[in-house]
């Protein structure tokens, strides 16, 4: 459980010059009202950093991570590889021999940010009193980081899935803040199916009986169970049927039998042994609490809230560099949303195409595709 | 929770001719060894007719029933409607008026044939007990069926989804007994995806404190909110996500206000409140020890078990006329598997299609598309 740590208000860029790359930070950003009521007297941001800022603060770029994902984008020095090696690092496509990289991870998290895990100012863990979230408050608290690291403007926000979600709404919250947005595999609101699937998701984390309304943790046991179950659908998601039907068809895992056994629960089939084995690996990372928090604040994504319409939203990027780009076969992030958010822009732009038979996790796999699109449009080469 | 009749072994043609249309009755058909194990001292199954069974038998139509349908095909002589209203009926494309149409309801059901609720021979429920079901002892003990209802051969034998696995299944087992053969929105085996969207079924259900590993019969409460849950997955895959989107965007529920509040739990977006509804409506009318049998019947799906291959069991069919449809938006039996069937057939056939927005569903809504297919290569007009 990460505790509250608050450092000054304002670090200066000269000190971050100096930093370590991929090292998880936290920095308190203040009291804060959410916007639909909430309130935490106290944000704390966990962020990594690589690379330098140079003295003209120019070369600033921004990677907003997915549901659950966190700071740790680059390997860095640290001891271990980040989500989305081969796409930032020295010499990648985000280069952190070129530009200070900077990712956070999103309010609401379990990876060094304020979450439900986090103690309140009675050291009791918030749980079912945490606050819902939006995105829109994700990226609210994240200007004032950014504003505490001495970055005045993103060269670049980017992101894929919830990550584009973030990148869109931060550009669209503080257009003048951000000069090229690029945003993967994501829309520009939540559909009505990303919603069902969502739904399904949640109630698996609240019927497990060690959930206990979200403050479970004092107790010996976790909604586990549920918060793998919802894993094994979003993990469906995440691939197209033809990766799964490829990979595993349905053949029976080694050694098991999955038509029935007279003397206990039948044996699986290799595809629900890889699900059982996300689960797993999610459960033994991620709070279930901060799956909810940040589900539901997916479930919420609508960039035209509080504008008079999707356009009206995207008609503030007018001086902000739009790149969109989808996964040929993803079908959690349909392309025909990219295409959608690319076409409201008040100056429409193609879409740029990620080829990934795999679907949505394409962004993550392959993003190196977008390579020359980036260099070209963003990176300036 | 239906009780075991048992009736005269077998049923003479001429007392059906008199018999009522749609209406429930039970017939057992005795004691059963299934493929992986299992065994019951008597087997019974519940089943409806329509029509009469012509003096030459010639003009028998079995419908086979998807995953949570049952043997009420059409209203008949009955007050309530069937789950096929208009694609079978007097004068519909299966006429009634002209054919003599049986509907039975899968062993492992909960509507009147042998299943979990059903109690052995102590007067007890089997529960947990009840055995491991393939598709392949559905369509044998239904053969047992045929033949106490005096039908030596089918005209036709119809089903969609899992009722066209049943149908193929039938066919595949009893080549001899089938003239006509009408696959819809299914496949000849179960795939990675449809294996993996089951086990987060069946794992819902399991889930849920109120299962008890099979054994609630007893109990205050049952599995409602993991079967619930269940379905709600079901229902999504279903359904297309435009027809999702058209429908629900990401409107909220009247009076409701989805994006968090302080005073108790979020309100729900209307795609919610639809799932809810759709879970309500199977709670009360399903068994979840059923919904899990027949759901790992369904996994369990592969005609070519106990075959050389897929073409060497899909050669039997080699005297049957076979028509293959899908639904064009179908995304849980997508259109490639029915092609993918219908091109594995000895003689192999083209795909006819249900053109239909709405997905896997279409093909109860929109059944009658294949009016005009049916008429002329089964119905013979």
């Amino acid at each position: 459980m990460p505790s509250i740590v608050t450092t000054e208000d304002t670090l200066r860029a000269e000190e971050l010059a100096g930093g370590q790359d991929g090292i998880l930070r936290r920095s308190s950003v203040g009291e804060y009202h959410f916007e639909f009521g909430g309130y935490l007297p106290d944000v704390v941001l966990a962020y990594e950093t690589w690379g330098k800022l140079a003295a003209d603060g120019s070369n600033a770029v921004l990677v907003m991570h997915a549901l659950t994902g966190d700071a740790h984008v680059a390997q860095g020095d640290s001891h271990s590889a980040g989500w989305w090696e081969g796409f930032v690092g020295p010499g990648a496509t985000v280069d952190t021999n070129e530009y200070f990289v900077v990712s956070i991870n999103m309010v609401g998290g379990c990876n060094g940010s304020t979450g439900p895990s986090s103690l309140d100012e009675q050291d009791l863990p918030y749980g079912s009193r945490f606050p819902f979230v939006t995105i829109k408050d994700s990226v609210r608290l994240e200007a004032r980081l950014a504003k505490q690291l001495g970055i005045e403007s993103w060269h670049a926000v980017i992101g894929g899935s919830m990550g584009g979600a973030r990148a869109l709404e931060y550009a669209v919250e503080f257009p003048e803040q951000v000069k090229n947005l690029v945003v993967m595999a994501s829309s520009a609101q939540a559909t009505a199916e990303q919603i069902a699937f969502a739904q399904v998701q949640t109630q698996s984390i609240r019927l497990d009986p060690h959930f206990c309304n979200g403050d479970y943790y004092g107790n010996d046991a976790r909604p586990d169970a549920g918060l793998g179950l919802a894993r094994r659908l979003a993990h469906i998601t995440y691939r197209s049927e033809a990766e799964l039907e490829t990979r595993f068809s349905r053949n029976p895992q080694d050694g098991e039998k999955p038509t029935g056994q007279l003397d206990g629960p039948r044996g699986r089939y290799q595809v629900e042994s890889y699900l059982d084995h996300q689960a797993s690996k999610l459960v033994n990372r991620f709070d279930a609490n901060s799956y909810l928090v940040l589900t539901e604040a997916l479930m919420s994504h609508d960039v035209a809230r509080g504008h008079e319409s999707l356009e009206a939203a995207l008609a503030r990027l007018e001086k902000v560099n739009v790149v969109v780009a989808a996964v040929t076969t993803d079908r959690l992030y349909f392309p025909e949303q990219s295409v959608k958010l690319a076409s409201s822009l008040a100056k429409p732009k193609p879409v740029h195409y990620i080829d990934s038979p795999i679907g949505h996790d394409g962004f993550l796999t392959d993003a190196t595709q977008l390579d020359g699109v980036l260099r070209t449009l963003v990176f300036g080469d």
